[in-house]
């Protein structure tokens, strides 16, 4: 299947001029307070949080962006100068076969998504996440930290690198990838791990049965180096900016706001109603310049989430329609592998988007949810992810967004803001609706998604049909 | 069988004579700073803790003990001036029957343990101690709070409850207990509830089966009140000393150190050594009057654990004996019921003792801990408990003091510190095997426990089994 990848970004790479027009950066952002509007927590007072760029102009730091957590953004790439000696080094060490999954942790952490995180946890670190979500740093603050950020490593490998106290990184090609310093190895508990995480240990979690369950007994920890940035050659790499980049290109276009919108799925509607229901809201509260940070996530997905390149050409075509405006948005691929532990798991792709500059974060219903995996229900209350995440520990600068629920409003024909006094004229359409939908070429109700965006899937499901029918008489006579 | 229990601080209620000899408490509360000694931590950066009695100084707070968590200690009995009017009010309500279980929380909730919670936790209190084990309060602070406190209803409660928002609580023999305020009701979700509590959703843990799995679908959280303070009518009830009594005596006591020891189990010479040697190093530490505070767990525990009144009769032997010393010792029931939750319990009694004025906890190996149920193994590693509660948020004023581990040095014929060195040496006496000695009617080797408090073991096994005889028979012929 042959795609054609609209890089939205590039085109407003250069649009980082000053024109006399615009209020300068930091006048306007001392003046308005970022403030945690629809914030749900009864529990937390309200406390006006000091703007990003009253903190700057103290400490002249250039950029008026949120802080990264942990103050520093985190970035484990080994300077090129120092990339043959580093090889060298890491050659003469016991090496670490990396996992698919394995090398988009390595990918993530090396970039600085997780900072402060600098490695694979050690056990301290470990243990802190799975009882605290949280990870406690040297001067007493509490950073974020909801999933367990650990290499697992087998018996033989564990035996292999003895009391070495450093190891080199193969990727699952064979190729060096980096360097793991001062390592810990400690036990791997799976069954604790899953409960503590997923809040269940049913069969069937995707990234359990993937990664956890195939996975060694032994965790390894370390320091983490990178010997070069993390690349898939999959034609999609100018989509992965770094944080680092990231921050770049919103200082670039002076944003005062950005809402991070973390997806998986096609964009609808629905989705894009959101968003700029939010774009508005934040001019209202006064901001001059949001941006929205459309972030799908790129990594690990369960087989039936549609692949990374087919929403990305449906997200280029969500913006090519105009349903998104490309002037005030920012696409970009959140390169996390995806766990679906609900509540959980929400904690981490908004923690990860205050490294990225994010400083608002849009969250919806059951994020990071699926259905039970061996029940017949949803695994996770669908309003507890926005529950625990208004609530989490280490993400008090964040400003959360929950958002009420959108559908397909039958009488106006587009999809709107739930409105629960005329019910029975609104119609939910389920990612798996839509897929069925998309599978055997129905159209979905007219306003639903932009003809553009739909045309991308039914085009990706005719292609998986047609190979599926290639395949199944090689399965039979197999 | 009958059972002579001891009342040890009884003898220490008149205690409170402050002589010319001794120094005034503010002078050496001042001086001394409680450090955290042997605090494993690496990651919490050392900070000298603002003593006490230096807190009370400024506030004009009478005690010079740990602070509350919250601030204040929570008590939820009615004044008995309007215990005539909430009954009345009460029997007006509808009626929410209680467990066993259910009251051994209204009775912890109620004199304040579980300070600053109020009564049976809301969703969004359940969903922090869930996923952060803490709660946030509205100033912002974190206590801890591990285990989620709560009250399960079924459906058919539910509906008798409706919209009505206020319930009177029923004891399990139908009498009016309290009332709960305020009420929210919310899904009882047992199995996201037992794998984020547990680390495990196996079959067989003795609380899951006891409490969780038998009860409702729902939970009611809401403010408690408390008509008159709990009573058990066991002949136990004057040790069950509330935080209140627990810090009044303290104070009466002069006590500038207060170490707690939380146990289940009866007291081998292995405890007392490692109750003796922290005394000894509080001393060294130039605290004049470490007391400690031997807090036997009182509510629920499995099948195979000693029982209380037994335990109880152990531990006045292990006094009279002089192993530990009744000048300087407090006896007291905790009355919390057991989850054998590992690293998330620990927390939960080591929280519970700030409450109780406590400001050093002691922790061992495997800390409330047991077997996995269905696997051979500890359910947890041995060494998690004192890892995560050195790490637990919301603990930071407290100081843990982890031990080493003692055991039965067959040279020296005594408990002594475990000697990597000389291994061989070493017995390790684990309570199933001390159980088996003693239900065997066998002796332990020479200086594992006072004769006096093994003779109270014995005699209980032989009871149980006397028992066990009379019933056969019964059963067979059933």
């Amino acid at each position: 299947m042959s795609l054609t990848i609209k890089v939205h970004i590039a085109a407003h790479f250069n649009l980082n001029l000053r024109t006399a027009k615009q209020t300068k950066l930091t006048d306007y952002n001392v003046k308005i307070r970022p403030k945690p509007i629809y914030h749900s927590n009864q529990l937390i007072a309200f406390q006006p949080k000091m703007s990003a760029a009253v903190k700057s102009a103290s400490s002249a730091i250039k950029s008026s962006l949120i802080e990264p957590d942990g103050g520093v953004l985190v970035d484990l790439v080994v300077p090129e100068s120092e990339r043959g000696l580093r090889t060298t080094e890491a050659e003469s060490m016991p090496k670490v076969k990396l996992t698919k999954i394995d090398l988009e942790w390595v990918h993530v952490v090396s970039e600085g998504w997780a900072s402060p995180l600098r490695g694979f946890m050690r056990e301290n670190e470990y243990l802190q996440s799975l009882h605290f979500n949280c990870l406690r740093m040297k001067d007493g603050s509490i950073v974020n930290m909801s999933l367990p950020i650990v290499l697992a490593i087998d018996d033989e490998t564990k035996e292999r690198i003895g009391s070495t106290t450093n190891v080199a990184l193969l990727g699952p090609t064979g190729d060096l990838i980096g360097i793991l310093r001062s390592i810990e190895i400690y036990k791997h508990n799976k069954e604790e791990r899953i409960a503590r995480t997923w809040g269940t240990t049913a069969a069937g979690l995707p990234y359990v049965e993937e990664v956890i369950t195939p996975a060694g007994n032994w965790l390894v920890g370390g320091d983490l180096e990178v010997l070069k940035p993390i690349k898939y050659n999959d034609g999609l790499d100018h989509y992965r900016l770094s944080p680092q980049q990231l921050r770049k290109e919103f200082d670039n276009r002076q944003a005062d706001a950005i809402f991070a919108f973390q997806l998986r799925n096609p964009i609808h509607n629905g989705h894009a109603l959101l968003m700029n229901d939010t774009r508005r809201r934040l001019l209202e509260m006064g901001y001059k310049n949001p941006i929205l940070l459309l972030h799908p996530l790129g990594g690990f997905t369960k087989a039936d989430d549609v692949p990374l390149d087919v929403r990305m050409e449906q997200h280029s075509k969500v913006l090519e329609d105009g349903v998104l405006d490309p002037e005030t948005t920012i696409v970009s691929i959140f390169p996390s592998p995806m766990h679906y532990a609900g509540p959980t798991e929400v904690q981490w792709h908004a923690k990860a988007r205050i490294n990225a500059g994010a400083n608002f974060y849009i969250v919806g219903r059951d994020p990071a949810g699926m259905g039970h995996p061996t029940e017949k229900r949803d695994l996770y209350d669908p309003d507890h992810g926005k529950k625990v995440l208004s609530m989490a520990l280490g993400l008090e600068k964040l400003n959360i967004l929950p958002f009420r629920v959108a559908a397909y409003d039958t009488v106006e024909k587009k999809m709107a803001f739930f409105d629960p006094s005329r019910a029975k004229d609104f119609l939910f359409i389920s990612g798996t609706k839509m897929r069925t939908f998309a599978r055997s070429g129905e159209n979905p109700p007219d306003g639903f998604m932009c003809p553009g965006g739909w045309k991308v899937l039914v085009q990706y499901y005719e292609s998986l049909q047609a190979e599926e029918a290639t395949q199944q008489p090689a399965i039979l006579t197999s």
